[in-house]
């Protein structure tokens, strides 16, 4: 007969059906504070207001990622790869907490609610805090999380170019947004994985499958993370938080969270976070609700410049937005501002807020980094972007940049 | 070549792929910062503690039932029912607005932000001031709407047991959910929608997809609308309001947006509404991140009992809940409620809290409603509860009762 | 790094992705030619004519079915329930033979080729055979197949009212007919069996589940096994199978493999099978293309009624069928009789290929078989028929019977 | 109230839902015998030997893309594109007729039952007998179909590089193999259609999508269309049916059907088919029956030839097959044909049935047919293979091919 479980161990999940949490330690930490605020932080930040079914949160592609991890280390062991119960655990835990440092809107606001510290900094942080509380439980995790562990391709599983990670965000985001041609076989690529030399390979016959999942990262970068409207809506929104800070600068009081209080008010870096453990607890209380609970409210701010880009985030006026494959000519951009500035009665130091250039840049593979190593039937093994007569390695090796200018209509 | 489209036209939907806005009227309408007031509100409350897909919202409900709006009427068209430009329009405007009235949480908190009053009737009311500034365009919706249209079967699209609403609502909370068994085939449905007698009906061979229907509703009802952990959880949140109301009266003061802030300090019912207009705008400002934005801060409010049940909201530590299909013992509630008194130290006055009973019903099928009826090929009608040899007409009639009691575990 | 596997073991399957063959004696097995043969018959017969996609064959079904089975006992064992290695093999061997006897076109000519003998005991008898090949590795399979095993749970995995082998079908025939309300979620089903006294239960929350998959079955039926349409098609083949006997019952020459020869120029019982072996080796020939091979044939006949009737099944030119709940009253059929026979200038003798009316019953559910049993929290059981309050018990238990007519248009 | 249908007109597809027949003459085309016919020809003739739900056929393929065509015509008309009533209808037909004159197992044994004629030309024939059939309602589809009718992109419609065959055989093709990987967004690339100085142009933003398709495409080349199981598999089908012409040709009696047996004891070639009217009546008659219905009892044929090669793929002991890119070497063929020899005792001049060697090449784009060309905003065109920073013309240019050889295990 069925044996008591103590604890609930199976979450729905739309994309995968029925996820199994594997043991007990790894439920605990899911019912983690730290963790359960990931419930409330999106994936994929503003891209709701191009793609509304986008609301995913960190919280589900991280147990999505768990999830793949989970399948991936049963298809390695029935190949004859070793891994013991603790680093299959170790392994599960890595990818489990990978984004647990993210902020508010994921990579909207990472740069901009802290300075000069980056999210993955930030898990390693929680981590580590985590690890105390449970017992140095998460020792070997936390190793292959920074690759210090010998077992190399156990932290290639959960950062690399072919790592869970990947595998779950593109299949989950294809699947909210409705993007379907961004879908990938997850389960057959994890069905191909083996390794070889301690390295994570993947045997010949998923050569097919990689390119795909290769072109459809590049479609999803183009066609999702990059879209122009949601460029337009999370630049606006880092507006927002730029000058919401340049007002907390000058003593003016704002609305907010007394967390958000903190980070608007001061300027954190990461000797902050080092120095002053209360830093990280307070960073540990900011999601989503904090930064857009404030925005509503400060539609309605005497400070004009705050209230009108707040008004239009809210109400989804966005910034028309223009993107070109090279930079804008100061020219243009200078013709512009003037324009807005006379249509729009706007004082010169106020111009920023209104008429901004910037670029975003993408690579879809870098053959200098760890590559997606082939294996063929002969033996041998080679890049993928040696071993496909379709992929085109320079290009895929370039960095594709793009610039933007936006401005209200 | 492609006519100039000046408005974007086209919404990705996971469901139905792409969602084509039909004409400006409607465009501008899902612009309006009332619909897009919907876009922060989740159609699912608090579903996501235990479904953590359904983060879905009315926003894209709204649009989804719009669209099987727009397939019904082109069925119905082509079957030689007659339904004009106008009426089209002004059905799928009514069915499009619906949902406009609802505010945060959707359900949940439907009689704890305002008392005496519907969603339907706020609805109603913020379709009149929509019609004020669209210059009585919206008309004939609104007549639609309140069933004031004599063709009768335009109303029974928008609310009726077998609405585009519904059909909406299922499907989507299906897929969101994860819970694949309440997916119910819309599209077969709506081919075999017609109009008999100015009632809509379904012909003969759609039979057992109606009963598909009900049976999948039913099923949703009780593993995801009633799921027992929801329950608990919107019921904490129901608590936490009532204790932010309760300090407010006692005139403490309480972190909130201004607008929440005149919903918690003042008891607004349908008189306040009638009279002061600006009543109905503020409330156009509530959504989900006014809430859980306070229950936030509330976590660490120096008032114990709101904290204690905001900090276990947020971290998901939830009340246990029992459930059972009578009402639970005076004895066994009372003796429940001594139990936690002491083991937690609760004060008698608190102790509703801590410790409450309550009920849910709900019926999924009401025969003394306009019903759903079938056409038989002989020409005949007859309800579904009598023309299906499988539905239980008796118990689809009664109402289903649970009685739960909720506690700290 | 990866085991040599000397032979394939993983299959395709749109349905569940990719399906592992457990073990080399069930690989074997699949490749047997008893086995290959299923390939060649299609699991609906001629459903296709209505729902073109449903081509798909007993071999598809059987490996679906067995794949089910692997899950079913990974869920049970996991709740403790013991099933060793051997019986493991066990019930998956007999899961994937278990309709291994079943001659073309399913069940459409399971009467009309041979008498007396059903597609079970022929199943039975080729499993004889294999074990005699296999050197008695079957035992264990053909014991719990005929329910002689003492863990009576295996034998309902293989054969009961929530079989794997209805879990698969129902699963698969939605799929490829597109009929998609008849799918069931076979996943969730499965994750809720456990084994209470030696019995097969389903777990309280399953509930809503059972009444779905009860809900879908009966769909199915209605729509698809009987729809009207496949009715015409399969009573038109069997009168072709009957014409064809009649003429060779004349020695008539008719065009035909030598396999089917056999069962046209004889009537094979079970006697036959049983004395003479080769009767069943004959059999174990037998196809949808010895079939439809020779209808195409005899399409151009010179027996006007088989070619008739060939012609009118290969150009899709079905009988008008009508169907009703009573039977139809003996004035009605011979008035039908009469007006066709004018029409068409048929024989009196002859009548009975072109009009003629028979009946086809249902039962969704049979209370006085081994039932769905349901385990309560409370630790009692109680069958579905009586757990649920929504599926009516007597409606269940009480077999639906159609009758029907048809005659050329 | 519904109007009276006559005719049957719907279809249900699992992949597109329901897929309603236009016109009433596309009825009648739909169902007369030529078109019938196709429900026995499978679209990817052996392949089911490997992915095992390959089963479906030219009919739905070619209703499919019909489907395909309403979708498309249904945006160019929304877009401005002027289509007529007639010229629709036109171009429906000519995409539903397009693969009518395909034979047996399709390609697989396309140059072995007639010579020197193609598919294409027999659908033209068939096409040209309908058309005196249907009293000339079919010329201007003929006319789009042989591209002699002036709005050049109603062609391009039904055969280009993106064509409705492509959209819907790639699509259909992933969906029953379940080669979920090659699933692309017929519906997108649909949605982005245009035309442009007569052309068929895609519009700037379907550009990712249209990389996608040609990588879609190239996967189902090499994972699907060219498996090398399923390459043994067909080339022994060709095989067989060579090895039975040779005994016809010897006079030797080979069951058959009297249509396939025409072509067996003749070789058919164009003159045939144009001088001789009932050739190609005799060839309307073929199907996959006559072929494997024939197979089957071959395999007792006394040409120990015969009878092996049909033995091994009845029970799908198919050969070995090596493949590689470039061609096998003299004397490695020779080695291994001796090796075969030896082992088997075979003839030496019936070695070519045992030991062939052989090529297959694929062109995923070629340049310099009309290709897919992108309109970007800014009013220029360019071929796609031009447009996209990631598609590697030259590759996609250069005719892949590869050598394989094939003998028994």
């Amino acid at each position: 007969m069925q044996k008591i479980l103590n604890k609930r161990k199976i979450i729905n999940d739309p994309i995968y059906g029925f996820i199994t949490i594997p043991d007990e330690l790894i439920y605990d930490l899911i019912n983690h504070p730290y963790f359960q605020r990931l419930r409330r932080i999106k994936q994929l930040g503003m891209t709701n207001l191009v793609y509304p079914g986008a609301l995913h949160t960190r919280f589900h592609h991280a147990i999505g990622a768990m999830w793949l991890m989970v399948e991936a280390i049963k298809v390695l062991q029935s190949k004859g790869v070793e891994i013991s119960k603790e680093e299959e655990q170790g392994a599960i835990i890595a990818i489990l907490l990978h984004d647990i440092g993210h902020g508010p809107f994921s990579h909207a606001l990472e740069h901009t609610i802290v300075h000069g510290i980056s999210h993955e900094d930030i898990s390693e942080m929680l981590m580590n805090k985590l690890n105390k509380e449970f017992d140095g439980k998460l020792s070997l995790a936390i190793k292959i999380f920074n690759d210090k562990y010998p077992k190399k391709f156990l932290h290639q599983l959960v950062s690399s170019q072919l790592d869970m990670d990947r595998l779950d965000y593109l299949k989950r985001d294809s699947f909210y947004t409705g993007v379907s041609e961004g879908v990938i076989s997850s389960d057959r690529i994890i069905k191909m994985l083996n390794v070889l030399n301690n390295q994570l390979i993947i045997e010949e016959k998923g050569i097919y499958s990689i390119e795909k999942f290769i072109i459809a990262r590049r479609l999803m970068y183009w066609q999702v993370y990059l879209h122009k409207t949601v460029l337009s809506a999370e630049n606006m929104l880092v507006k927002i938080l730029q000058r919401a800070k340049e007002l907390a600068s000058e003593k003016k009081e704002l609305f907010c969270s007394p967390a958000l209080s903190k980070f608007l008010y001061n300027r954190y870096g990461k000797k902050d976070f080092d120095k002053n453990p209360e830093v990280l607890e307070l960073f540990a209380k900011l999601d989503d609700y904090d930064i857009f609970g404030a925005i509503k409210v400060w539609a309605d701010n005497e400070d004009e410049i705050l209230s009108y880009l707040c008004r239009c985030l809210i109400d989804r006026n966005l910034y028309k937005i223009e993107i070109q494959n090279e930079e804008f000519k100061e020219s243009y951009v200078k013709a512009k501002k003037k324009e807005i500035a006379t249509k729009y009665k706007i004082k010169k130091e106020d111009l920023d807020y209104f008429v901004f250039s910037s670029s975003v840049a993408n690579e879809i593979y870098n053959v200098d980094k760890i590559g997606i190593t082939i294996l063929f039937k002969n033996g041998k093994t080679k890049d993928i972007s040696k071993s496909s007569d379709q992929l085109n390695v320079e290009v895929l090796n370039k960095t594709v940049k793009k610039w933007f200018i936006c401005y209200p209509r």
